[in-house]
C-alpha cells in the first residue's frame, strides 16, 4: 500500500520552515504539526530574531497549533521536527500530550533523549532519522558558514 | 547586616502574579525576573486563558525579561518562582543562562529535579523553601475550590 502522506512529506514541509530560519541567519531548525493529514501549526527558530530563547521552532508550532484548535492538548496530533527537540522542547511536546513525534538528525548534545526520565506522554511514539541526511545538512551549511 | 531586597521581598512580588491566576481561575503559580534588584519581567500562568501549554507564569517572565533587555541571554539575573520550575521551564531557564533560580514550594510530581542531569547552567545556583508556606498554601486553596 502506498502511504498517501508518508512522514517524509511532512518532514520536507519542517525542513521547508528550517530553511526560513536559515535564510534570517537563524540555527536553521523548522517544525510541523499535523493532524490527520493536515498541517495545523508550523514554526522555525526565531530565538536570535526574538532575542529570545525559547522561540524555538516546535514551541512556535505548538502554539499555533493550540490556537489552530483553540485546545491545549494535541493529542490526535504528530508533531516533525528536523533535529532531536531540546528538554525545553520535548516537555512542552508532552504537556500537549502529543501522540507522536517524528524527528530527523539526533542532537547528542542538547537532545531530550540524554535525560530521564522522559518527559514526554507515556504512550508516545517517538520516530527518529527520517530524512536524517537533509536535516544534518541543512545544520551543518550553517556551522560550516559561521565559522568561515 | 540588614539585606535591602531579600528574597521574601521578590518572592512576595511572584505571590502577587500567582493571585492574578487565581483571579483568573488559572493554577496560581507566579514568576518575577529580578536583575541588580529591580524586577525586569513578570508573569502568571495563562495556560486555560490562552489554550498553550507554553504559557507557563516562568515563560512568559522570560520572554519579558528578555525583551526588556533586548537579549536573549540574562545571565545576572534571579527568577523567582512561587512553584519549583517543570522541565520545560527549568530548561527554559537553563537556555537563558540565569544565575540564580529561587522557588518556594517544590512539586513532587513534574518539577524539574525529578530528571537527571540538570538542564541549568552549570553555575547557577538553586534556592528552595522560601515562603514555602504561602506559596503551598494559594495552590492548595486552588485545589480545594476545584474539588467542591
Amino acid at each position: 500500500m502506498i502511504k498517501p502522506f508518508p512522514d517524509e512529506f511532512f518532514m520536507s514541509m519542517a525542513l521547508k520552515e528550517a530553511m526560513m530560519a536559515l535564510q534570517e541567519e537563524e540555527i536553521p531548525i523548522g517544525s510541523v504539526i499535523v493532524a490527520k493529514n493536515q498541517i495545523v501549526g508550523r514554526g522555525y527558530n526565531q530565538v536570535e530574531r526574538l532575542h529570545d530563547v525559547t522561540a524555538h521552532a516546535e514551541i512556535i508550532a505548538l502554539t499555533a497549533a493550540s490556537n489552530f484548535f483553540n485546545n491545549k492538548y494535541l493529542s490526535g496530533c504528530t508533531i516533525y521536527v528536523t533535529i532531536e527537540p531540546c528538554m525545553m522542547c520535548a516537555a512542552a511536546i508532552g504537556w500537549a500530550q502529543i501522540e507522536r513525534i517524528v524527528y530527523g538528525a539526533s542532537d547528542p548534545k542538547k537532545g531530550f533523549t540524554l535525560f530521564t526520565p522522559s518527559p514526554l506522554h507515556p504512550k508516545a511514539i517517538v520516530e527518529t532519522n527520517v530524512m536524517n541526511d537533509e536535516c544534518a545538512e541543512l545544520l551543518g551549511q550553517f556551522f560550516r558558514k559561521k565559522r568561515e
